[in-house]
């Protein structure tokens, strides 16, 4: 997967697979119920849009659930979310893009407090059901009073139509934006992403909003099950952001529930995008650790392979290079009798193929407990892009 | 730190200070009571020395210590290190670079264990008492009928002057040798070390002998400290090896013991040869972590630092970028409560200053443990190297 081109479906991956009778609608639009939009306010150049609402309807019903990166240099959207925010009754998210308030102290507390109560004030909630994102440069004083115009201009510009501008509104280094609409039976489901490894330089940044007409009885539950199959199946580079959200909104209008794995394989698709989009990223990696003793050591393997530089420009090379999967699955493992780590328990001839997906996989020969993980190539591009930004 | 140039000494680098009243001698040399030699035996193309010999005299007392790597699938020579050696009494090493022996099954142990048998025959020794370590390309077959005259050849040259041809046997994509040999007092240490991340694209591996006339009471424990301080501290990719060893033989002919924190500084700047001789580097950094809880956790975060590859690219790109710490640090404490980072807490000026080798540090301010690490710069040039090998 590069950029998708126009005969591109959404389920672009062989490793996303929705469940029967899912068809697509127009990518940028929304869930029925939901208004959205986006606008300039100057926080990025060139007039691009980075700033944003999306909102529930005035008198849906509504259930959600936000999920918060766990980073302890978490930036201030994530503390206003932890420490202001009814998470099962979000209406409403704001979002900017082009500065992440991250190390910004006290006044960046206070500068997103700010976002959210002039939101909820806009859309006449409390402010304690409005989310906070925000992603871009680090250590930056927010420019809080262009936003809080920005934020005027979002709330009046609010329609079902204003999923793209939204979508544009939380992108930074994003080569392609990454969303979907999705109907299955009498239900719809809409979702926007953005993440490329390190969004801007010095921070990964991955954000993603779901918006749904489903009956969803857990949300909470949901979102849990879903992100743990997807966004915390992948890695670019190895490196937890300051500002990741996931916000899932349910309406509940349609009175169905959502088909089984839908919402994992929609979670899982822009979870890849994320990877191939990652920062000078060519391929993408499927590793999976087979007959460990436990899913903690089949975890701890898995992700020493996926994150390991040699397998990963192993993968950029097209080198089906088994050793250095042993290498990185002996590490961590250090200290343990293993059997030998060969051939005939390594399969890595995928990376040698043709195509943009891979997968290797090894059995480690001691149980019965599996773990995969999705990762990026590691190639001179990422290296430019990282030392060639100057803070 | 680039290679040395003739007006360098040994001890290069600002972090490695050797006690007060060392003189270097001719750096191929060894300490009184060793032979040492390399040949070529076909390992290498070009001629290249490739099987070599290092060993104490006949009639020396001698008392030794071996540490070796713990990687899980390690090579075919640490299993011969581990279970047919007496460690406490090796008189001779033979070494070979150009098949690291690794994932090479039984037959590769079988084969480690007849170059430890013919070295032993040669010598006139016991098979417990010769060490085997190899470095290079893994999982294919050692073509041992080749070593096993190469290691007669080598015993039949072994002298006083071979440290430079044993040197040469050991390296593998090093760009230039990394040894010394010095005095202090009545005593003579040499050392000859290898490792440039990796070495063999697909295996990092760090070799060092160390040879002395001093008195060592207890050469594990002297062993342990010394490389605790210094290639335990030092990161290129965060790769552990298959084949790591060090040795230490000490002869105790001279009746002093080593000055106080030789060793140490001995072991550091050859680390530090490694480091900046990794693969791609140009720069040397130096991380530190003050005010820890506790050291395991002071360990944790400055590992998290010294491998992200965003603190790697900034110190290449010469970014102060603090922010990229703070996010390392952040993701090393996950889920914990910290006040948070920022520049008033991180000084990382140095990576923007001109020397090749900087510092930064990052405060915690929540213990008085901490840690530090140094680590090599990443670059377009390691991913060029690990991405166009192929098996």
């Amino acid at each position: 997967m590069s950029a998708p081109g126009p005969e591109d479906g959404f389920f672009r991956s062989r490793w996303a697979v929705p469940p029967q009778g899912v068809t697509e609608l127009d990518p940028s639009g929304l869930a029925p119920g939901f208004r959205a939009a986006g606008v300039h306010c100057g926080l990025k150049g060139g007039g691009a849009t980075d700033v944003g609402i999306i909102a529930v309807e005035d008198g849906q019903e509504l259930s959600s659930a936000i999920l918060l990166t766990r980073n302890a240099s978490a930036a201030a959207p994530i503390r206003v979310c932890h420490e202001r925010c009814n998470q099962g009754d979000l209406r409403a998210a704001v979002i900017n893009s082009g500065n992440a308030n991250a190390a910004t102290g006290e006044q960046g507390f206070r500068d997103a407090v700010a976002m959210q109560e002039t939101t909820a004030s806009e859309l006449g909630l409390e402010a304690g059901q409005v989310a906070v994102a925000e992603t871009g440069v680090i250590g930056v004083p927010l420019p809080v009073g262009e936003v809080v115009a920005g934020i005027g201009e979002a709330a009046a510009a609010l329609s079902a139509d204003g999923g793209e501008g939204f979508n544009e509104g939380i992108m930074t280094t994003d080569q392609w934006p990454k969303r979907c609409c999705l109907r299955a039976g009498g239900v719809t489901i809409s979702a926007q992403a953005k993440g490329a490894g390190m969004i801007e330089p010095g921070f990964a940044t991955m954000l993603c909003f779901i918006q749904t007409d489903a009956v969803i009885p857990d949300p909470d539950a949901a979102l849990r099950v879903a992100v743990g199959s997807s966004f915390e199946r992948i890695t670019v580079d190895g490196q937890m952001s300051t500002n990741d959200t996931v916000l899932l909104q349910a309406t509940g209008a349609s009175g169905e529930e959502l088909p089984e794995g839908l919402l994992e394989a929609v979670l899982l698709q822009l979870a890849l995008e994320i990877v191939i989009d990652g920062e000078g990223a060519t391929r993408a990696g499927r590793a999976e650790v087979l007959a460990a003793r436990d899913p903690e050591e089949a975890e701890r393997v898995v992700r020493a392979i996926g994150n390991s530089p040699l397998v990963k420009t192993a993968l950029y090379g097209r080198d089906p290079n088994w050793g250095r999967i042993a290498q990185a699955a002996g590490m961590a493992l250090a200290g343990e009798q293993i059997s030998e780590l060969g051939p005939d328990r390594i399969d890595a001839d995928d990376l040698a193929g043709p195509g943009v997906e891979a997968e290797l996989s090894v059995r480690l020969d001691r149980g019965d407990a599996s773990a995969h993980l999705y990762f990026s190539d590691l190639t001179e591009g990422y290296v430019q892009l990282n030392a060639e930004y100057t803070t």
